[in-house]
């Protein structure tokens, strides 16, 4: 087993001593408590949920200086970056919060007896949602604080009714530990059961695999690698009794300039794409590793344009120096699959340079290799020679979180074809600005055919989150004193 | 491969020559013809969806006397519960009709801009659904109508904009055969492609398996055994690109008589249990398989009272020869594991005899083998000593379609916790009647955690069936056009 470390990301170097894995007999302490937890809170009341994500939220807030400045030490995310993405935590806690206090976890579709024979006649039938049960929660490495401890899958869990086991991301473990501490001292100060909220860390897979596996865990929440998520759902399906598995795996997030919105502002674009690419240094999900341009002038003229905007731009240092390495590789696996460099900008330690290919549609569209997620400041430009090849190009690609499409501004046959090859694979179509930045709103849908999702129809991020965590239930002939608590038997 | 024969189900005789397999060309035919239709049905109109369904209802209508007569040939379940199956499949196609024409499936949930910085701040946002592509259908051997080439799987998905490859069951091959035509007839009478609905059939399980891993297939939908369901699953997971996959597998429907209950009007409950356990010889998903009785004077007056009310019928011969085998084989793997019989009816040739037998709940908690679902005429009392007991009980079956329990009417305690135990393995709890008869309903959810489906969240009975095949896509900043076209590019 390898030992867990917290690393300074700008230098690769281990801070300290290593950290401890949490053994067998721990991770299942932990599934146990969250199980000896589910029974009262699936039976809370919405005001007992939005309480507890309430003071999630202001306990994080209470401790912002001390989680950024440890934030930016695992992860070289910066402080702008690293505190707008707290704002999005407490956001979604707070959001959350609402829906339960709203009673939304508690909706019920009410359908009377219809008097009269089968089929149409039938008795009284309520539907109600039932929380699963303790959701196991693997913390992304990408997102230190949205999708980690108190990130979305955690806070829409804990709304619907269901403890939570986190399994840290081990790109930062000492953040983890100090969120944690805060759900702790949270859960401690409202009365509530420790076991509501529980931590497990290690740096190898075994910990995640002995998390997933536990007879007590309801359902799994992942949000990283195709590799990981596809990994951990096999692991999902082959327990005795599989359970629902929502991952959020990879996504290469085709970005199409039509000829149209380039001639109107190619320069404009070029430097609103080069911002996407390297934002974050590129370790978005919804960051587009590939722009489908259509030959012509206006291409032509964009494409240097865009790799000058590239060019001008350092991107900080990756999460992680194993991230760094598998971006090289990544890169270099399109050239070896036929892509061209335009731009191979050199880098300065674990700071990767931006990188820009090229390759045809034809060749794009035969080599499988060219479809792979790289994580990191990178994008490969499919040159097309019609709409029409734009459309097999998506086809190609087959699942993906966004695509963008500039320049489809009349309604027109070929532009209606190009949306509806773009919803077709999509689980967001973008008509304006870049697919980096996921508004947490009602209608947001993070997710999309697989590799994207490994469940297409459910989201990660936005209100809809929280249905994940809840199974219908019918009540058929429901005596009086279950209706009059609504359905709730607590 | 196995020859496909249709077979008399009373007799197990042949009937004729064996029928033409489909052959991997023919079925990589019919899948390219549904492929080929997608992009029209998705882009169709809630009327035209509406006039094709209630055209398929009028036309099984049409032949009823036919399709009746065949349907009784192969599958031996009689003249009165098959026209109350086409009256529930007619059902189903107009009232997914109904939901296609009132626009169900275009509902969209309209997100306006909000001014300002994220995470507050965003741009519009709409969310559609996206019909999938084309189903994979696994049809049924026990519902010849309502779960087979017309029946709820395909209506819903064609009214959600999905064509349909239909798996006929080789349990009633010719009837599968007679309703396609009517189905082919119906589609060339509208002037819709006939790659809408497609038939291939076969005795083994190779055309399913080619069905299922088509590149070209987006989602399956399955009725069966949970043996096939795990099977095709895997195959569907397995693909280089996973699919939805919706199973609905096996369930042994725990029913608890309460000993107030069984005070009250134990005979009559006995007479109705009976009939419950032997209609349709015991080949209902509902069938209730497992009885949770507590220790008492009320259950020691009502386990001779059911085992009287069973030994007076006779069911009628099951579906196929190899269902009867299985059956036995079943019955006796659960005298192996330690079960009793109270009732073992002899039956005569192809018609099974009622079975009863009894267990503790201690037994039945530690042997795995008791909690496998015997698809027929049988069920299986667990005697408890206590309240508590019985939710032991109930854990240990992790996952049904349904649970009755008869008693509950006061609000105690005791009752809540029972009520919360059921509603934690179930899709449909039950206070009154017997779970066979599954009304198509609003309110109706059949599913449950595994084994009752791979897909718990969802339902293959009543309106919610639909959304199975509609992906979420969110449109963001969507141009004017689009707006004006309520977001379908068509």
């Amino acid at each position: 087993m390898n030992p867990l470390f917290s690393f300074n990301a700008r230098t690769g170097e281990p801070l300290g001593e290593p950290l401890a894995t949490s053994t067998p007999a721990q991770i299942d302490a932990t599934v146990q408590a969250a199980h000896a937890a589910f029974d009262d809170w699936a039976c809370s009341s919405g005001a007992q949920r939005a309480a507890l994500l309430r003071h999630l939220a202001d306990g994080l807030e209470a401790q912002r200086e001390a989680l950024v400045a440890l934030a930016d030490l695992e992860t070289a995310l910066g402080p702008v970056r690293l505190n707008g993405e707290l704002d999005r935590t407490t956001f979604q806690l707070r959001r959350f919060a609402d829906m339960a206090q709203r009673g939304e976890p508690f909706a019920v579709l009410d359908d009377p007896a219809v008097a009269g024979n089968p089929p149409v006649g039938h008795p009284a039938m309520q539907l109600h949602r039932m929380p699963l049960g303790p959701v196991a929660m693997f913390a992304a490495s990408n997102f230190p604080f949205a999708f980690s401890v108190l990130g979305g899958d955690t806070a829409s869990a804990l709304a619907a009714g269901c403890p939570v086991v986190v399994k840290a991301h081990p790109g930062h473990p000492a953040l983890s530990r100090l969120t944690f501490e805060i759900a702790e001292r949270v859960l401690q100060s409202l009365g509530l059961p420790a076991g509501l909220i529980g931590l497990v860390q290690g740096a190898g897979v075994e910990v995640g695999v002995q998390l997933i596996r536990h007879p007590l865990i309801a359902a799994g929440a992942f949000t990283g690698s195709t590799r990981g998520g596809a990994a951990l759902q096999a692991e999902a399906n082959a327990r005795p009794r599989p359970i629902p598995f929502y991952g959020e795996l990879g996504s290469i997030n085709p970005l199409i300039a039509l000829p149209s919105a380039l001639a109107a502002r190619g320069a404009e674009l070029a430097s609103l794409l080069a911002g996407s690419i390297t934002l974050g240094c590129g370790q978005f999900c919804t960051n587009p590793g590939l722009l489908v341009l259509v030959d012509g002038p206006e291409t032509d003229t964009f494409v240097p344009q865009l790799a000058e905007a590239l060019g001008a731009l350092q991107p900080h240092p990756m999460l992680a120096a194993g991230m760094r390495k598998a971006f090289d590789t990544g890169v270099q696996a399109f050239i070896d699959a036929g892509a061209v460099p335009l731009l191979q900008g050199p880098g300065t330690g674990l700071a990767p340079g931006p990188q820009l290919l090229q390759v045809s549609a034809q060749r794009f569209i035969e080599a499988h290799a060219l479809r792979e997620e790289v994580f990191g400041p990178s994008s490969l430009i499919v040159r097309c020679d019609s709409l029409a090849q734009v459309q097999d190009v998506l086809a190609a690609v087959a699942g993906s979180l966004t695509v963008t499409i500039w320049g489809a501004n009349e309604d027109t046959a070929e532009h209606r074809a190009l949306v509806r090859a773009a919803m077709r694979i999509a689980g967001r179509v973008l008509f304006a600005g870049v697919p980096t930045g996921v508004a947490v709103t009602a209608a947001q849908h993070h997710g999309g055919p697989w590799p994207a999702s490994t469940a297409p129809m459910t989201t990660s991020v936005g209100d809809a989150a929280l249905q994940r965590f809840l199974r219908p239930v019918c009540l058929q002939d429901a005596p009086a004193w279950l209706l009059e608590r609504a359905g709730r038997p607590c």
